[in-house]
């Protein structure tokens, strides 16, 4: 997974754990795509500085990741979610009957409010 | 939910985020049924510092949880996963076609890998 998404969704799972400015940084950085020395002119603070905490943010978000696994379980849960989606479809492409189309509609409808 | 439950099912998720202790008691009393004094002796402390140390764990598992709010999602999928699955059910009981019948079977079992 490409490291600013990870970044993204670890900080979207844990975000709350962050101190309120690791949260703000990370967030400009990876989400708002504000370069360091945007978010240290912002901020009054020098560029260094806005790295380090950065830095610190990210590894606090990785630590918690390790022990608790929630990006992970998620991750896997909405492919096994996707993957039966995908045979639903396949089921309808190669049935012509209306009532199975119809059940199966409102299987994959039920299952896309999971993911 | 009874409490007892709760604070096992919050051991679960975010137990890894305990001491060593705290996670050892807290298993201790909810999961093995163990009394506090039972504890204190096994462990050569008193019956205040056991549960001293229970509390703390227990807040801990709470503010966890009132920040990251698993557990809440958790039950809130596996809900509506449930949901999906009677449904599913129902449909089944109403169709005599057994063609219908096998995919819903097929469907149930990939949902309840979910749960």
């Amino acid at each position: 997974m490409d490291k600013k998404v990870e970044i993204s969704m670890l900080c979207d799972i844990y975000g709350k754990l962050l101190t309120e400015k690791q949260f703000e940084f990370i967030n400009d950085y990876y989400n708002n795509d504000l370069s360091l020395s945007e978010i240290a002119e912002n901020n009054n603070i020098t560029r260094q500085a806005v790295r380090d905490i950065i830095k610190k943010g990210e590894r606090k978000l990785f630590e918690y990741e390790e022990k608790l696994l929630f990006m992970k379980k998620t991750l896997t849960q909405e492919q096994k979610i996707q993957t039966i989606l995908s045979e639903l479809t396949k089921i309808q492409a190669n049935s012509s009957d209306k009532k199975i189309a119809n059940i199966l509609d409102s299987i994959k409808k039920g299952l896309n409010c999971l993911v």
